[in-house]
């Protein structure tokens, strides 16, 4: 049913077999085959100057590149050569299906996070990696996205705190906007969840839905996939050394943290949610069938021994003294009324009709 | 069905949203919009004197401002730049759906937590933030609540230990009031589950019983998510350093950690218990079921095979010898009498009457 | 019901409530209001002399002071006080819903734990508070028990090892007094255990076994409720500095935490016990109910269709030709009979007669 | 039904309740009354001498001395105290229902460990206790069986390594002795499970699957809890310092630790195949429920409204034109096969002929 | 059945039993037992150089020498002892049922792992053994495989960084062949989740799905029991000190910790799949029989009381007024018509017909 777990797994094993037997650190590119060139982009800052262009920038204080479409290994790989990067951190970054981490490779910071976004009620993954160096700051994404929109607004606008501090600073921006999208994503599947809860309690289409449930919570199981790396992420930036991230960075990188806590606290609670409204749906259900059942014996306990009584008088034996009596048909329908009243009285005492 | 729960995620994700592509510390207001100014009232104390008044206040011994109305943010953030209050603290303080937390910024600490309250049966929660410093403390309200009002009544003792003391020792005063009140939503629950309790053994409205655990368990789960971040903050004060938390206001704060964790047990006993619960009115619901089928069972095999022995002596074959016996009625009688006695006598070597 | 978790859940939020608005270290008595005078009674002892007496005692070698009746306060706090014990520790000795603990306040240790006893096949849970200082120790009871009679007993016994140790020895003696307790009522839990495992085995009175899991359960869990931190509180006594708690008494502390271990990994196997033995019933139930259904099954499957035939004979059309047959009765009762075996053939078939 | 892990729990009990009101450390026997002396048998070896006999031994370079009948309580007690054994360790190896433990009580290392037999297909537990010293180790049994023959031949066998080395070697010995027996054990029940499996399978008795999947998941439980302290224990000796445990003999101990992480392992897999087999054999029963149920439905579906039909012209209204009708008898009985062929083609179309 | 996992606790159970009673590092062979005699095959290599032969090689840079046929013990023991290999770890290389490690004895590190292959959609497990010691590896295989080819390759092409390296980093080499191979058999059982859960989406066979989720659970087990140990083994290389591992390699161990745990992701995330795809089926049966329950009940509810006023009709007494009635027969027609229509309205009004 094409959910985004699903494919992600798909994803993992299809770049680990096309990798298999290749040396590490070979810089090819392990995702679905794709068309066209990366489109590099740089913006180059300090507190009182900002430049823009395509390709390769000089060092100002800081520089910020933005590769799109890593699928385009040669650009990759001259673009790290220009920085230095290492070969294994290459590798990763053109890996769209590797492991979120943080990892420190000679002067500079390798990070790897899995980017949440919606597409009409969908969601997809992209892997996005940034390389930090000292005064210098990579980004490489697969797919021309507008989640780094609002920090280039920043960027561009004079007063922001942004232009002031270094490219650890503005690496904590762009991380937090790949959080604030998330955000979005988990508003959309709080909606399901209410709209399930809803649906439950009007019991409306129940045959949906248990399906309903096991798609919501496949896709719930996919954020959390993707946000629970991103804590280590995290984590492992609070405890990388200065200069790469300094102190006076770190309360940001808190406070982005608990932000992706906040997200993981909301997917949890969304789960646990999910959780019961499928039991109290099975509960509703098996209520449901329990009346289905009761209804069925009420009224088979009542008519079936009267259609047996109907069916002695209607035998045909020659000899049956009360077919000839005068009262023996108004006296049968009487004895079937009390018999069914019995029934019905001794169901009563049973609690049937609670 | 508006469970504090969901209420709670909703908040998060709209807050987050409102805030999604400021820079980090922008003091702007993350709650849902309202009208009206702020109210800001001090209390300043020392073992002799105490004096309370409007607005701000200088500096006597202890100095506590208390603000309700978070939303009025302009007043927020002169009432912390006073204080010298960090920006991201302020945003924090202004984000009534943010993660409960103890962090010092610089000589200062800020606490958020979450209140509960009971509003004719039903849970609220309510964000309070404080700002400890040497001599003062803030505390940041979203409504006007009396959450804090026997604090006042302690201060304005002149008797009390409290006079006496320093901001830390009022601080965990304030938090105690704030666990108090727990302890009113906690006896509530306890008495809902009772009720359901009692419910399940007489067998009442059993259709109601999957949705009220539900929503039971659904309250439960919101305490316990405003508890757990709650312990959490107290042990964090627990290791805060001199002067801000002195030694000898260590053992109140254990004691406050004391009483949270005590609460944490009522709410894991109260869910263990609806755990039993539950599984005892399915089981329950099930064996009644059975008894339905097994009613329905033994009525129609004893009469199906009655009903079909009358129906063989009402065809209307015209060579039916049976038919012109003398005692042909009273024997089919007979027969049918035995063969249900057969039936029932198979039906109790079964245990079917037990 | 009253399974002894509730009433102790509701026992410390009543507790709590009391307290509320108190400054902490307030002496109130927190339980439910009670008549009497609090009993004292000491006994002082060394190797070779041993005295008792009621009120209060000169502090020979070693005194222990045993007070019965903790609801009258002020005997509370004139023995605490003669001792100079800390204010918090009085407030916890006060509070008969308080959580066990082992605390270091100034040099004096308390110690709170919570004791079981069995009444009448029913649980009834007792906090007892010690107070250890050097040379004197404190026991503080709701309660007239006789839960420390055998170690009043080797005391007198000049004999015994006891006599000639410290303080701290006593309290261990004390402490495993407790611990021995729980063996009774472990063993009356166990047996009620069997009793299930053998009606379930026996298939005695189903529809009562839910109830009787879901009432042991709740007493093994009030059991673990009570052993849990008396483990805490053990392991926290063997952490405890000298001269409190002497290097030479650590083995037999460490004897008394092997004990609690014990008894919890009774609760535990018990537990698992009791699972089970739910599972088994649940399995046996639908057992059960399968039988049930498939003999309704086959009977109307046999009969029903058997009934239709005869009741196409029994209808009034002038023109049937088969009513005129001379055979036609018995060829419908053998075609009757074919139909009747090979509805019966197709179902063994299916393996229903297994 | 005898478990096991039932008489374990409650032999654990009755011996507390032996023990309850004693000083520790009394050297008293807490298993149930057995008559007979202990037996007495040692081994004195070193590198090129090997000497046997009963009673008490002189110090050879290692001496090794086995009792069984630990019931005798004065034999234990002579033999340990001539080797200076605390009374705490003797204690512990006078109660049979002990925690395995492997504690250091002043310069000898006293270990318990649960002793797993296959009598008869049923599972038997033993406490052995060893106390190793520098160049002697005791072993106390309470019942005579071969476990240790294998080690008692390597010894006699002049060739093997585990003459040269010390005492700790030979535990290491008797240990894996210990451990050896458990994989008998566990070769049983992992045919017994692959039994069930096979069971499951077949569909073969369905009824005493759920007691088998209880039966078996009890001893399975019970190996468990006899290993898991194992590993504890073996852990802990690798953590005892020199001389008793010699670094030398450090690989051996590791590999011994390897083998009890091996059998836990075939514990958990064997308990995870249970729970599989037990939902498999859960989800056959209720398709076979279903099949039952629709095969009642499809049945009772076709038949009553037929019988219906029948009956309305089985009835004795005078004025009934059809029944005049020349062809009024076949056309019921084509009305009646089309009525019966549009039920079919319904269930058709739901999917019941699947 | 057949699945790995219970081959797998087969063997450790034999392997052990085969060992039980001998004196640990005793080279014996503890798999089933085999023919033939072991295939030794060496390649040495340097930069510049590289040479290939069987039997036993000169000390090249770096030598790799395979052995398949780890049944063929004396072979073992003859490569072992030309490497001065510790007995233990002789050992573990000859037990193919041994837990998978690493460890240092003396200079040499041992290393065993599980590879899974998959053999026409059958997974199989094999235990390989590698020893790394100063320009040496020994790797010990028990079947003939092509998992180490690509490896091969690399070194026979002069260009590769292979060749520079040392011994650490063809261990390496080796590892990732291995971690490689699991990619292919998780590709296997990502096709089979996919496939069952298209199944239980068509609805179709369904009485199979039970059984193929038990199947496919105990093969990702199986999967999941295979990689767990190897993220213990890289991990402990991490830890390992220089020279053995080098730190110029830890990078690419890492890198290969990553690829266990991407692995470990996608079984997990399978399991999650499974469970999910297990209880959507189990709830679309339930309603499935929900769906044939509600349409006997209808069926039943509808003709039964029917039937029952045919049935009057059709009784013989002699004085029935209605009977000789003008438009009796049209009156009980539309009498039972009546009834039928109120019966539906009834149940359309419990909501059966949604």
């Amino acid at each position: 049913m094409g959910t985004p777990r699903r494919r992600r797994s798909a994803n993992v094993i299809a770049a680990q077999r096309r990798k298999a037997g290749q040396a590490p650190g070979t810089p090819i590119y392990a995702g679905a085959p794709r068309e066209g060139q990366a489109a590099i982009r740089w913006i180059s800052y300090g507190p009182d100057a900002i430049a823009e262009g395509d390709g390769a920038a000089s060092r100002a204080p800081v520089v910020w590149t933005n590769l799109v479409g890593v699928h385009d290994a040669a650009a990759v790989r001259d673009l790290c050569a220009a920085y230095g990067v290492h070969p294994l951190a290459v590798e990763d970054a053109l890996n769209p299906a590797g492991r979120p981490k943080a990892e420190l490779h000679g002067d500079a910071l390798f990070v790897a996070v899995r980017v949440l976004d919606v597409k009409d009620t969908a969601l997809e993954y992209e892997q996005i990696s940034f390389v930090l160096g000292a005064g210098w700051l990579l980004s490489l994404q697969e797919r021309t996205g507008d989640v780094f929109e609002p920090v280039r607004q920043r960027l561009r606008t004079a007063t922001g705190r942004i232009r002031g501090r270094g490219a650890d600073y503005l690496l904590h921006g762009l991380l937090d906007a790949v959080v604030d999208r998330v955000f979005v994503a988990l508003e959309l599947l709080e909606d399901r969840t209410d709209g399930l809860e809803r649906a439950v309690a009007a019991d409306a289409d129940a045959s949906a839905i248990p399906q309903a449930v096991h798609a919501l919570r496949s896709d719930l199981m996919g954020v959390r996939r993707a946000l629970w790396p991103l804590r280590e992420v995290v984590a492992e930036l609070l405890r990388t050394e200065p200069p790469l991230v300094r102190d006076e960075s770190l309360p940001y990188f808190r406070d982005l943290l608990d932000h992706v806590l906040q997200a993981l606290d909301v997917v949890d609670a969304a789960r646990d949610r999910l959780v019961g409204v499928l039991e109290l749906h099975l509960a509703m259900v098996s209520h449901r069938m329990n009346e289905v059942m009761k209804t069925l014996t009420i009224v088979a306990t009542i008519f079936i021994p009267l259609t047996f009584v109907a069916g002695i008088y209607g035998m045909n034996f020659q000899v049956m003294p009360e077919l000839g009596w005068r009262f023996g048909y108004p006296a049968a329908l009487v004895a079937m009324a009390v018999l069914a009243a019995g029934m019905v009285e001794l169901m009563r005492r049973r609690g049937w009709w609670s």
